[in-house]
């Protein structure tokens, strides 16, 4: 790794000059500091993490998610980050970012700057300007339910999708439903290919048919129900299985304004948990992200990280929320009838390609 | 949690008694020992780990994998493990285990009676006796390639088979090979299965058509070659990718012995990076887990089981040691010839039905 020193003779400075840069002290200007950052990155400069307690600087970049107030999704992963980095002693720094500001920042030169060791990534989407420059980051940094291949510097944490999908299949099995339609979130997420997979998985795991009419990708909003919820029903579903917790209650609305009850006549299950879930009516059976455990463990792989272990994949173990939108299953007659015996295909998860459509970064 | 005061309340006996049994004593009978460690496993009583350091008690549980040497598969893995473990000031006991260990010993119970926190398992397989007991245990546990559904104390680690053969898959493709056979392990196991979905997974995102009879499983021992390698050579595969090193130094000697030159003729990539494999000739092309840094995040996940958070599946990057198994593609025509077009199916990961036959515990 270069020095400080490698630094300042590349660019015929002092190694003072290049150790004010490297610390943001006041007394450099913006344009050279500037300069010797984006050498330092470019030249393969890492802040030294000996892990002595000064230098166990972490942050937290949150993109699109919000996380100030108790009720928002990201409250819990910040504070079970925090908590975990309290009780290991790192130092925690929290910053919002937007688009604009990724844009505006080079990642590397940004941790470098502010001597961050590590980072754990919030709310990050495939189309962040960050997520190209994450290809080669050689800082330890950890995504939240996304992930970049090929990097051993970028870890990814989540909750597993195969355990909670199958968990939420199997109590809508345990109360006879067979008809189970898949409202997902939206096409090219990673998180929604997953969970697309999940389905596909356990309903051919419970030996029961997958028609593709009942298993769709729609939006993560709530307004995502109405496009479909009236085909499933007259494919004559019984249980509506959702990629989130706001589209559930989309769902739920939509059941209610076109005169079935939930969970009388048809029940619905949503995923995240989220404090939205115990306020709807009924309360809503839910696939559970323990999102305090997600923020702790976060904190966990990205110490492993600082120590060099190349982590690629970590799932949490989800559970479900057992509540009172589902009920046993009221089998109804589809009200459309189709000719075509194709349209509902006893197929296994040969339907991936025609359903997957993320590509990692 | 009970208390040692509710174990002796239930049996009977005195506190003192209760706190002799679970410290091992000399002065207690090893019948009333047995008994009251039973009630305490029943009752649901654990060490109580605070993580003082004297609390910070781990175990290695060594069952079916060689360790004791530099080139043994479990060395590296051991003293990682140990590494990580003297860096965050955990102890380590390593354990040798037989089946004939675990039937006479409960899991829990001797966990317990040692005061062991947390163990990392490593080269055990579902038909282990401890398997069931896993399903249940409440004492933080790591397994390294294996997976125990739904029990959030149990977790796993191992490297990403997607990312790696996928890497192999992509060297190949690289080199302008496109009849790329794969002779897998046995069938039944969890990393089997991963393996060769990852295998149809890569074949398929690099638009190559999967012939059922390239894609097969034999065993994990060299000996599972010479039944297939020849049935490739009729087929026209000019690269054979294999499960695991092992396999591949078959694969290898059957080459040579039905007069095939390696690379020359037919390319070779192995799985896992033994020490074999630099002493193969040629040496061996394969995809490398760091075994070291398995070992490492072993110790890093049950850190953070071990402070409540459910981790359910780890993975670590994998790398390709390119070494000089892999040549240019001398594309070779089939010595068979079919008449059956479906004999060479232009499949998706539909095949996955098919092939993978490993049911979770």
């Amino acid at each position: 790794m270069p020095t400080i020193k490698d630094i300042a003779a590349r660019l015929g400075v002092s190694i003072g000059t290049v150790s004010k840069a490297l610390h943001s002290a006041p007394d450099i200007s913006e344009s050279l500091k500037k300069t010797i950052l984006e050498t330092a990155v470019e030249m393969g400069y890492k802040t030294r993490g000996n892990f002595s307690r000064e230098d166990r600087r972490t942050v937290l970049f949150i993109e699109n998610m919000a996380y100030e107030k108790e009720s928002d999704f990201g409250y819990d992963i910040v504070l079970g980050f925090k908590k975990s980095a309290a009780q290991e002693h790192f130092e925690v720094t929290v910053i919002p970012v937007t688009a604009e500001y990724q844009r505006q920042n080079s990642y590397d030169a940004l941790l470098l700057k502010n001597r961050f060791c590590g980072a754990f990534l919030l709310g990050f989407s495939l189309e962040d300007p960050w997520m190209e420059q994450l290809k080669t980051t050689s800082t330890p940094t950890v995504l939240f339910d996304n992930l970049v291949m090929h990097n051993p510097h970028v870890g990814s944490v989540g909750t597993d999708p195969f355990e909670g999908i199958d968990m939420a299949v199997e109590h809508l099995v345990q109360n006879g439903h067979e008809k189970i339609a898949f409202l997902n979130g939206s096409v090219g997420s990673l998180i929604s290919d997953q969970r697309m997979r999940a389905y596909l998985n356990s309903m051919y795991e419970h030996h029961l048919p997958i028609d593709p009419d009942l298993a769709v990708y729609g939006y993560y909003v709530a307004d995502a129900a109405r496009y479909h919820v009236p085909g499933f029903l007259e494919k004559g579903a019984t249980a509506i299985l959702c990629g989130n917790d706001l589209i559930a209650s989309g769902v739920i609305e939509c059941c209610r304004q076109m005169g079935y009850r939930v969970p009388e006549d048809i029940s619905v299950i949503g995923f995240d948990d989220i404090p939205l879930a115990t306020t709807l009516s009924p309360p809503l059976t839910t696939v559970r992200q323990d999102r305090s455990q997600l923020g702790k463990c976060g904190l966990y792989i990205l110490h492993a990280m600082m120590n060099g272990i190349p982590m690629s994949r970590t799932l949490l173990r989800p559970s479900l929320a057992i509540r009172e939108s589902v009920a046993g299953a009221k089998p109804r007659l589809p009200l459309r009838r189709t000719n075509d015996p194709d349209s509902i295909l006893n197929v296994n998860p040969a339907l991936y390609s025609q359903f997957v459509t993320h590509k990692s970064v």
